[in-house]
């Protein structure tokens, strides 16, 4: 894609700022109006990008999420995904060079992190296997269960949701918490211990939670592949709360058809909406949400957002680099 | 109930002891068999109270649970029981005053607060309309959610249980975490405030949370009656986990069905099993479990009830006061 360069503005022209947020309730524009007004930008709402399409001919600044909000705004100079993942953005390959490119992670990660717990004690607990007995009003009370006291976590990916997930496992006296990432190094102090693809054939089979929170890039597709998922042991649970395109999910199936994992909990898949006919939505120990672990329904997580936007947008018009900058190579 | 004196044990004479748990595993039999045998005493295990009561006749010590164990046991002088309630004991006035009579209070706390996260969650999050727009293989996402993160929780009853809760709700960031008890203080520093029953009025208002651990005593019959449930704002979740008399059950279903509390999660109740015809069964926003929170069935459990146990029995041969002793006037 090719674009023409923005010359630099003048500080006594309008400039102007595009929000684009369906769940933004009234009591949450405060913020972002306050720091417009500081900031010398005027500022439009919408609800949704048809909304907002007609409207984007002088948009300098958007916030929102869709390629088609950039590809109708010539005079974008940055665009601010309301979203952690960003594959699609790169895949499409429809952010100027010239355009600063941003995103909210950072916003998800509390959201996230619940859902982990949640689905986590669903599966240790047997909660599905209760929820039936219940259904058909029985009182059994021994099915066996087990806890998060003891058992070896191991997170893949350490960012933001990684680590709200550590804190909160934290509290319920794992035996372990481990954590891979790229570097082998987090400045948090949530983890035991930090490694490296490298390490995954040592760890995995001493792992009881696998969660995964990983973008999804080209180097992540199939991160969790058939070999890795036989190095589990028979009690390990599987979490992915990060891109379905970062597990084997052939493979996730099979190992769970033939119980050689104790359970998943999927609210990511590699493709979403889930097909009619996947194999999924029928699979014994398997927990499926769609997609909404971090969902904008949650109000935390909008007022997370536009906190971190605003904190950008301050930085934008002072001159100082982005602090959620996406690196277009890396692709997260 | 009347029984005679049993004269003080010669220390060369067998002394026996009887432990009856249908959960014990052959590996964790080895701390009760070292701690016997540390303290002179031949333990016999046996896996149900059927197959123990036949063998009572010399029991000197039973760590078990049911009455009928101790109205089969003529020669016994302290008795342990396997649970944290023990108000059908005190109601059937079954152990003979000169019995000494101690719970296992402190070896449920883990399973029932991983309970307690976990309908937390599942109420908040809006988990049950998630699986049943799962089950039709529909891909909705919009359903509208909470966080603990922020909210204001309250906790009826401070002891492990309440204990246990407060620690893994500190790690999800709510706004406040108070707890209720007799005397107004805990040593734990878990709590942001502690009140008693005075400050109910005033702190049921402002409850998003509700969480009861309370035992079952005269005192606490209908703790939480209508006019205590009125007090609460239509957001609040109510858990119960303690036990299913503390609150007025036909008020709660009452207030859950006219909206006026957002939802519950009960593992106890006033009748149990839950009758048939029982409104309960069919009520939206109520998650059932029956009576499983601090279920045998986890292994960790019934080995912190072996801890327990044997640390009071060494206290037991040394002549020192149990640590677990129920307060049979107080009714836990």
């Amino acid at each position: 894609m090719f674009r023409t360069k923005i010359p630099p503005k003048n500080n006594s022209m309008p400039r102007y700022l595009t929000v684009v947020i369906p769940y933004l309730r009234e009591d949450q524009r405060g913020p972002l109006l306050e720091a417009a007004r500081r900031n010398g930008f005027e500022v439009s709402f919408f609800l949704s990008n048809a909304e907002a399409l007609p409207h984007l001919a002088e948009a300098e600044v958007i916030l929102g999420s869709g390629t088609e909000l950039i590809r109708h705004a010539p005079k974008l100079r940055w665009f601010c995904s309301m979203t952690a993942g960003v594959e699609h953005y790169l895949r499409a390959d429809v952010v100027p060079a010239d355009v600063l490119f941003t995103n909210s992670a950072g916003a998800f990660g509390v959201s996230i992190a619940e859902h982990v717990m949640m689905v986590t004690l669903e599966l240790l607990r047997n909660q599905e296997g209760y929820r039936r007995i219940m259904q058909e009003r029985q009182w059994v009370r021994n099915l066996p269960f087990r806890s998060i006291k003891g058992s070896r976590i191991l997170i893949l990916g350490t960012g933001d949701i990684g680590i709200e997930a550590a804190r909160r496992f934290r509290g319920f006296e794992p035996a372990l918490i481990r954590g891979i990432n790229r570097s082998g190094r987090c400045e948090e102090d949530c983890f035991d211990r930090i490694g490296t693809r490298e390490d995954l054939e040592d760890w995995l089979p001493q792992t009881d939670i696998l969660v995964m929170s990983l973008p999804g890039t080209p180097y992540t597709r199939h991160y969790l592949d058939a070999g890795l998922i036989g190095l589990l042991p028979p009690q390990a649970i599987v979490i992915n709360v990060g891109r379905g395109m970062t597990i084997d999910q052939e493979a996730l199936v099979q190992a769970l058809q033939e119980g050689r994992i104790a359970g998943a909990a999927l609210d990511v898949f590699e493709q979403e909406p889930v097909p009619q006919d996947s194999p999924l939505w029928e699979m014994p120990g398997l927990i499926m949400t769609p997609h909404i672990s971090g969902n904008m329904a949650l109000p935390y997580t909008v007022k997370r957002c536009v906190e971190l936007f605003v904190e950008d947008l301050d930085r934008y018009c002072q001159g100082q680099p982005l602090l959620r900058t996406v690196d277009r190579k890396a692709g997260y």
